[in-house]
């Protein structure tokens, strides 16, 4: 199994094509997709094509996103940018907000990030002029992956698979890890009922992440700032021809027994 | 980035040394170790080699244990040998007992398990050879990966990196992926801070799951029953030259809002 950390791909802005840009990358790169190739691609390149950038000036913060602001001590408008994007709140303390996402993801501020979001320029982009911007999830990542894969495919006359990345914190464990938001042409959730071991006894465990940990290791070589290599092509992952959506990979509330 | 599934790793029994099963599967490859190669070995034949079975004929359940049992509708002898492992019981349902591990991991079955356990043999290893057998997690899996390393190194003059997989079911999400349950010439847990964003902002997650992301890519090659192939190396991950354990991959209690 290869993991190639694609270069040149540039800053993208709104408007932009990710599909486009990635294909021309490949070629300077002399990469050829070869079939069942993963294509792992950062969520805040897509979401920056998707022109997903809210600038804090414009927001208006609700009395609630102003009381749960106090408690977690960040931006009031921040805070209902994080609201708008969630179900509910999960759990609140200093410094840490963390949401049930729209799509059903548990994740810190709702997949907002103001990192790697270019600050006001004098001259720059009319988007992010006019004050400091912060950058939501893709609209439907599952949607979005799937439009990439059929656009590498067009171009390309190779089917792949497609995973968009985003870096989580997880409950019981440190640090944070690369997970799946969206994912298209593989089984993101990999069902192994009816496998047995080496002993023919059927396997304990009945479903495997596979699209998360196809995102862990592409955000090995992503890095944090995930803007240096925003795309990880991956090559060799063993996995059944089957389809998925990284919305396979939301447990749902009924058997989340930490919610 | 590239990962080797290594073959010709043969069954590992009470006592064989995976050390030198390693070294030897690596020259019958012709792969050579470089340095900075992180080793990741699953769980299971490290802790058969230490000779960590229990034969659940051996066991006295508890009244605790029996009553647990009922509850979750295990074996109570099983569920005896979960709770020998565990610091307490997180969460319990019919079918399933979460546990707070004595190493401090959140995890079902407290990592115990019996698949690729053999099953009696009438003329077979003696260890095994009297009833059902299950598999306890490696006593300490972090001194193991230290071993494991100073052996590799010993062996070859080389210095890696080793981390000892597991694969563990998920709060919030769908599906195992492989975690770090032992590690060893790495920062497990790699402290961003003070690193920037492309804009000189510092970056929001300030630590990350280096050892639980290689173990999720090393499982995408080991497979669910782990034992075709229990070594995979994976080169070119890059990695500040600090020293960790998976003991850093576990989440203090007063910052676990999921407990």
């Amino acid at each position: 199994m290869t993991l190639f950390a694609l270069p040149g791909i540039p800053l993208v802005k709104p408007g932009d094509d990710p599909g486009g840009l990635i294909v021309e990358a490949l070629e300077t790169a002399g990469l050829m997709l070869e079939s069942r190739d993963v294509v792992a691609v950062t969520s805040k390149i897509v979401s920056k094509a998707e022109g997903r950038l809210v600038r804090l000036a414009d927001v208006y913060p609700s009395a609630r996103a102003r009381r749960i602001a106090a408690r977690c001590r960040k931006d009031p408008r921040l805070v209902q940018v994080i609201l708008d994007e969630s179900q509910k709140v999960s759990r609140l303390r200093p410094g840490l907000i963390i949401v049930k996402h729209r799509l059903g993801f548990v994740c810190a501020n709702a997949g907002v990030d103001r990192s790697n979001v270019q600050p006001p320029q004098p001259d720059g982009d009319p988007v992010v002029a006019c004050g400091e911007s912060v950058l939501l999830l893709p609209a439907n990542p599952d949607r979005s992956a799937a439009k990439l894969r059929q656009q590498l495919g067009a171009a390309t006359g190779v089917d792949v698979a497609v995973v968009i990345v985003d870096s989580h914190g997880r409950a019981h464990r440190m640090g944070t890890v690369g997970v799946a938001v969206g994912a298209a042409g593989l089984p993101a959730l990999e069902d192994w009922r009816g496998r047995q071991d080496l002993f023919g006894r059927p396997l304990e465990h009945t479903a495997v992440g596979l699209a998360d940990q196809i995102a862990s290791a592409a955000s090995l070589l992503m890095g944090q700032a995930a803007e240096g290599t925003p795309v990880v092509l991956v090559r060799g992952v063993p996995f059944s021809p089957r389809e998925g959506t990284a919305a396979d990979l939301v447990r749902p509330p009924e058997l989340d027994l930490y919610s």
